[in-house]
Formats: structure tokens, C-alpha cells, sequence
């Protein structure tokens, strides 16, 4: 079915039956942490082109098709990321902390082992250690989150029919994968996987099953970065390895997994860099679905982190210029100012964060060095966040819904306002026929 | 549908269904003013039935088909309520305050006025002052949504194919249509309009044109009245009274004014009271659109208000329970708290909110109190917002993007991230067959 096809049914508002709900043969599953519709709304006015009269819509606008409901199995209302992965691999909601266990602690069967199960070539893609909450949720079973080692030592002990879970895995998380106890990556390479710990060799990796790790721990954030498209890179790599190799299919999931981190250090520059390079994978996998319609993209958050606001303080205004001026994270900042000479700090200020350094400013900052990191942290965020009218009310989650969207081969499936543990089932569902 | 259109559905092998894009007869235009995505999330953990695992999806849950961009015509990003109802009337873009003008303050064409010149009833519902902006931008048009009188003025003098604009009209605002220099219930009775300023004779009401005004300016949030459900009386006292009268067909547009009045306050307990009379209207409509297939509804929101969050200053958790105790408006528990001594507030605080009375409330509360209301109003707001971990970072708006439901005929033009000037577009295209 080629796209005219399907834009002209759209158009005439009938349902193309091959189309519309039929079981797509891939499945690329996409998880932007943290990504509450806050982030995506304030993606487009960052990417507004100023030299026309409208803001033009983002490659998110182009496939929004509902909303989700994050809640966790229990009454705070607000989830974790990994009861939110949970959810969105497993179609079980559980506890904060939970990696596809149930509230019993009992492994709940994911859709990427019911994919391998069904020949399915499996794959994981994340920018945080590729055994952090959500790609873990994915593959790993275990009580808590925080066990990290045993987590990376189920993506090989958890066999799946006799296999190993996943084909391809791209991340970061070197120390947890070559400790004193095991060296799960010599491991992986004895069962047949190339392995690369260095980015610039991405390329090298030309077959499967494959495993990149391309930090001790996580990479760093997109805007400290020389390589702010790092996950556009990977998701370019993942389906060029995916392409074609398996009859039956593949599924990926691959996470924008900073966007929350970003959140959580109320930092809208930082977040705003991750959105960009999570938009950049998206474009990426529309791209291969234009060529390979017999594909699903499905893309959501686990909720929404910060509480972010575009707007604050009563001023009814977001100064998108001030966000996209600012050069570095705050942590890194914060860093680079701590050890400075109060006095020598207004050339970095500026050149980082576009920021005059006037009077209040310099008084603010020299005022909460003195006092510790942490202090000067605050006191430059806000500075930032009051410039531009950026609002924060956490250093946490919030429960308010997260953005669904879908492209291809089923997208009518995740129209409307579903609970996360529908997105699941539905994914299950095609995956199973 | 054109037998070509219905050869081509059949060459595509789809099935045309005559409801999905077909221009409907009648249009009930629904606007939750300052109704951001946070609102209708929250709305559905405060209505969850505790005794059953899972949170029952709300009537938004049920009809979500997508969202809305809300910025105005200059570089704010953040709309007020006159630019957003105009962007939402007449599918132009315009500055904060306008009243259905442009950026050169010439009038702009409403999809009402459209209606009307197309032979349509036509109505205007809100619990606000009916010349209120959300309102005024279907039936008036000003420079300044601060011009009441003018506005007001406009209900009768702007005569659209020689007759007067809006056939129905229920809603506050009786200062502005008595006074000194012009009364405009006697104009209106001279034009044939039945009247009633008795909202207990709301069915007094029995046929058209008539008009209804139940409160000098506006009715008392939900919260503090009598009635509660007045919106929900009004809708259905609407659809009642146009049900039928003409083979053309309906245009209405009812609007929950309030619900942004709350999120100005930063008043949980008052949003979400509001909330609940606005679902109420929203399920007569569906009823209606359930008996009348024939019938669209489209239900958004201007923009987002207040920056509210469900969680807040790091805690994993957001609580209905303290949300759901509150008996009154936080202005209305200022009001009362504030004539008492120290020593005798325990037990209304507890009676109007639910929460303890212990050594902190009562050094925050006295402490306030000695202060000005202002800073009481402010001491009582915080203790609830922190009870339940509710965040807010303005008392003004926000450039969220708010959530679009639809149902009935035509609800597939609706489906998807659009341009408020979309909605609005679609709308009048469908009152333009």
C-alpha cells in the first residue's frame, strides 16, 4: 500500500482494512522518558522557524494520535520508570521499582521475549546504560531497579527458548557489563555477538547479533555532547542491521532515555537537546517505514518528569531565544563556575547561557558559591528558568497523561485516550498473530 | 457523498462510513476554558472508584481524539482567553485581548455568525458573564475584551442578514446588560427574547429566542454553590430548546468558564469541582449526538492555566483524598477564616478542608491572618497544595498544548496535533455545506 493510498483513504475517511489494524510485520517501539506533553509542545516552539508567521508543526506533531495514562499499581498516582516500562512492555501494571516483575514479585512475560519466542529479531537502544529501568523492563526480570548487575547479567542468563533475549543491544553501561565478578561482555562475544565500546566504530558493527557499549555508565547529555545525535545514529545503525534479516520480523525498542534526566535537574536546555535528538530518531524510523510500510512506529513516555511549565511567575510568555542560547547543562555550568574566581565568572556565564552578567546575577552567583555546588546550582538554574519563563514544581515525576504516537501498519489501533497497559496489549496482540 | 467519491472508496477497497468526515447538521462546540492536559488527567484520578483495581476512564477518556496548539498571533507563545476563544471562532490568529479582531482590529467573521447567515439557530452557554472573552469571541467583536459594555452592546446591535446574532444565550452578566445608559433586557424582550434572571425558572425558558442571566456578573464556582451542576442544568436545558427547531440545524457553544478562574487561584479543589460540571455538560451532549447522529461534538480547550502539576516538590504522589475533603473555595475559606480569632479557626479549617489542625497550621495560618487576607489566602493555599503534592508555577497561563475530543459526525476531521485555527477551519467548513 503506498502512502498516496493511505493519505487519500484518510482523506475519504474510510478504513483500509491492510492497513488500518492489520498486524504490522516489524515493530519499532519508541519511549521518550520523561516525555510529558509539556516537553513536546515546548519542542515546537524551540523549532519554531521565526522568519514565517506560523509555528511550523514537529515530526511528533505529524504522528500524534492519543494520550496514555502512566499510574502505578498502587495509590500514589504517579509512576517510576521502571513500573511505567513495565507497564509498556508487559501489559501488567506493578510497583515503583519493578523490572517486569508483578506485585508478587513474579516475572510477567515481555513483548520482546514473546517476539523472540515467535523468531522475532529482538533489539534494544537506549542512551542511558542499556540496563537502566525502561530497556531492562524489556528483557531482565528483576525486585528492583537498582540491581543493576543483575539485571545486565539476565540479558544473557534469561534465555529465551533456548536464545539468547536480544539480538542487538546499543547503549552505554560498560562497568556494569566487565566487573571483577564476570565480564559479561566476553561473555557476549563467546556466544557469537561483534562488540564495540567505541562510537566512532559504530559502522564496524555489520552483522548480528551485535552488542555496543559506548560508556562506563550513561552518555553524557546531548548538550555536553560532541555527539548531540547519538540516538538518531543508533536508530539508523539498529534499522540498517534489522533490514531484511528475518522473515519474521523485528522488534526494537529504542528510548530517549536523558529527556527525563534532564527533567529531574529541571534543566529546559538540556531537555531540549534530548527532545532533539529523540525527534531525530523518530524521522529516522518514519523514514524506514515510508520504504517498509509493513511496519508499525508506536512512540510514548512513561510519564512526565519535573513538572515543567512554559510559562511561570504570572508572565504570559516562553523566551524560546533565552533556552536555545545556552551552551552546556547546568551541571556542567556549575562545574565550570565552581572554580572560578567570582569576579572571572562573567565571560563563561555569558558565553554559556547567552545571559547578561549585570549586577543581580553576579550577586546571586558569587552569593551561592560561596556557599557550596549545590547552592550555585540552584542559583544559576533559576536564573536560566526566570529568564525564560520556564516552570518546575519537581525534582520527581508528575502523573499527567503522556502523548501516544503512531505511524505505519496499525497506527488506527492507538487512537484516543488509552491506559499505558493498552498500549502493551495491543502491541502483544500483533506481535502474537 | 458523491457516487465518485464512492467509487473510489470501492476501487480502494475500503468502506466509506457516512459518519467519519460527513458534514454533520448540528454543531455543540464545547470550551473548557483553561482546560490543559493536567486538568482532564487529574479529573480522572479524583472520579476513580477506590474499591476497583483500575481507574475507570472519564467522558474525556472516552471521546479524546487529539491536541491543540494554543499560541497567539506575536511571539508569546502564551494565549490569553480573547485571543485563544478568536483562534477557536474564526481560525485567525490574534493578540492577546482581541475580541474576533484582527492584529489591525478589523472584525473577523465567527463561525456563528456563519451559521446564523446559513439559517441556523444559534447559542451561547457559559457559567462566566455571557460577554465574557471566551463568548464574546462567537458573537461580538472589540479591540479589548476588558470593553464589557460594548460586548455587550454587540449582542444586539450586531445584526447579522438583518436578525440578531445569537438566538439563545444563558449565562451571568445582568450589570452589563442593565445600566444607566442603555438596558438591553428590555431591548432584547422588545425583540421577542423571553427572559429570566431565576435560575430556579431556568425551565421557564420554552421557546426562542430567549435569554437567561443568573448572576450579576458571574454564577459562584461550583464549589461554593447551591448548584453545582449549572452548567450541566444549562446544556441540557439547551439542547432541549433547540432540539428540532429547525431543519438547518444548530450552532452552540458552551463554555466551562471556570475551570480556568480556579487554575488562576491555584485552587485544586475548585478546578476539579468545576471539572465535574463540565463532564456533566459533556455527557448531555453525547446523549444528545446518541439520539441524534446527525450531531458533532467538538470539545477543547483555550490554553492551560496556572501550571498545575499532580506531584510536586519531589514526592512521588498525588492526593485525591485530600483534594476530594475540601468543602469550599480557598477564597471562600480566606473569607471565613479571616474574621475569626487565632484560637477559634481549628474547627472550620477542618470542616472546609479536611486537614488537621495541628501547631504548624495554626502558626501558619495565625501568622497570615495578622498580615493581610492576601497573605492568609496564601498560607491556606500552600497547606492544601502541599497536603496533596498539587503544583502550580503561575497564576496566570501556560503554552501547553490542550487535549481535542470529538463524537459524532465529522469527529475524524479532529484526530491528531492541530493548529487551534484547524479546529475552528474544519468547523466552519462544516457549517459552510
Amino acid at each position: 500500500m503506498t502512502r498516496k493510498l493511505s493519505a487519500l483513504a484518510f482523506a475519504l475517511g474510510c478504513t483500509l482494512s491492510n492497513s488500518a489494524f492489520a498486524a504490522p510485520k516489524n515493530i519499532i517501539y519508541m519511549i521518550g522518558d520523561g516525555m510529558g506533553p509539556a516537553f513536546t509542545t515546548a519542542y515546537r516552539y524551540m523549532q519554531d522557524d521565526k522568519t514565517t508567521k506560523m509555528v511550523e508543526p514537529t515530526v511528533f506533531d505529524s504522528i500524534l494520535v492519543g494520550m496514555a495514562h502512566t499510574y502505578p499499581d498502587d495509590d500514589t498516582v504517579v509512576t517510576d520508570s521502571a513500573a511505567g516500562a513495565t507497564a509498556l512492555s508487559t501489559a501488567s501494571k506493578s510497583y515503583n521499582g519493578a523490572i517486569a516483575v508483578d506485585t508478587h514479585k513474579q516475572s510477567l512475560k515481555t513483548m520482546l521475549e514473546i517476539a523472540k519466542e515467535r523468531g522475532m529479531t529482538t533489539a534494544l537502544v537506549a542512551t542511558s546504560q542499556i540496563n537502566h529501568a525502561t530497556p531492562a523492563s524489556f528483557a531482565a526480570h528483576n525486585e528492583s531497579r537498582r540491581n543493576y548487575d543483575e539485571i545486565a547479567d539476565d540479558y544473557i542468563d534469561n534465555k529465551i527458548a533456548g536464545k539468547l533475549p536480544v539480538d542487538l543491544m546499543l547503549g552505554g553501561g560498560t562497568k556494569y557489563f566487565i566487573r571483577d565478578d564476570r565480564n559479561l561482555v566476553s561473555e557476549f562475544k563467546e556466544a557469537g555477538y561483534q562488540y564495540t565500546d567505541q562510537f566512532d566504530n559504530l559502522d564496524s558493527l555489520n552483522r548480528l547479533p551485535a552488542l555496543g557499549l559506548f560508556a562506563d555508565v550513561a552518555f553524557a547529555h546531548a548538550i555536553d555532547s560532541d555527539e548531540p545525535k547519538r540516538l538518531t545514529k543508533m536508530a539508523n545503525k539498529t534499522l540498517e542491521l534489522l533490514d531484511k534479516q528475518n522473515e519474521k520480523g523485528f522488534f526494537v525498542m529504542i528510548e530517549g532515555s536523558q529527556i527525563d534526566w534532564c527533567g529531574h535537574a529541571n534543566d529546559i536546555a538540556c531537555a531540549m537537546k534530548e527532545m532533539d535528538d529523540f525527534a531525530g530518531a523518530i524521522k529516522v524510523a518514519k523514514a524506514y517505514i515510508d520504504a517498509n510500510p509493513d511496519t508499525l512506529l508506536v512512540v510514548t513516555a512513561d510519564h512526565s518528569t519535573g513538572g515543567l511549565t512554559l510559562g511561570s511567575n504570572g508572565v504570559y510568555q516562553w523566551k524560546t531565544e533565552v533556552v536555545a542560547k545556552a551552551k552546556s547543562s547546568v551541571k556542567e555550568l556549575t562545574n565550570t563556575l565552581f572554580d572560578m574566581k567570582a569576579d572571572q565568572m562573567g565571560k563563561t556565564w555569558t558565553q554559556l547561557t547567552g545571559l547578561p552578567f549585570d549586577k543581580e546575577t553576579k550577586k546571586a552567583l558569587a552569593g551561592a558559591q560561596k556557599d557550596s555546588k549545590e547552592a550555585l546550582y540552584k542559583a544559576a538554574n533559576k536564573l536560566i528558568n526566570d529568564a525564560s519563563f520556564t516552570g518546575w514544581t519537581t525534582k520527581g515525576h508528575t502523573a499527567i497523561d503522556v502523548p501516544i504516537f503512531a505511524y505505519g501498519k496499525g497506527r488506527d489501533s492507538f487512537i484516543g485516550s488509552l491506559n499505558n497497559t493498552q498500549i502493551a496489549d495491543k502491541l502483544i496482540s500483533y506481535i502474537e498473530k
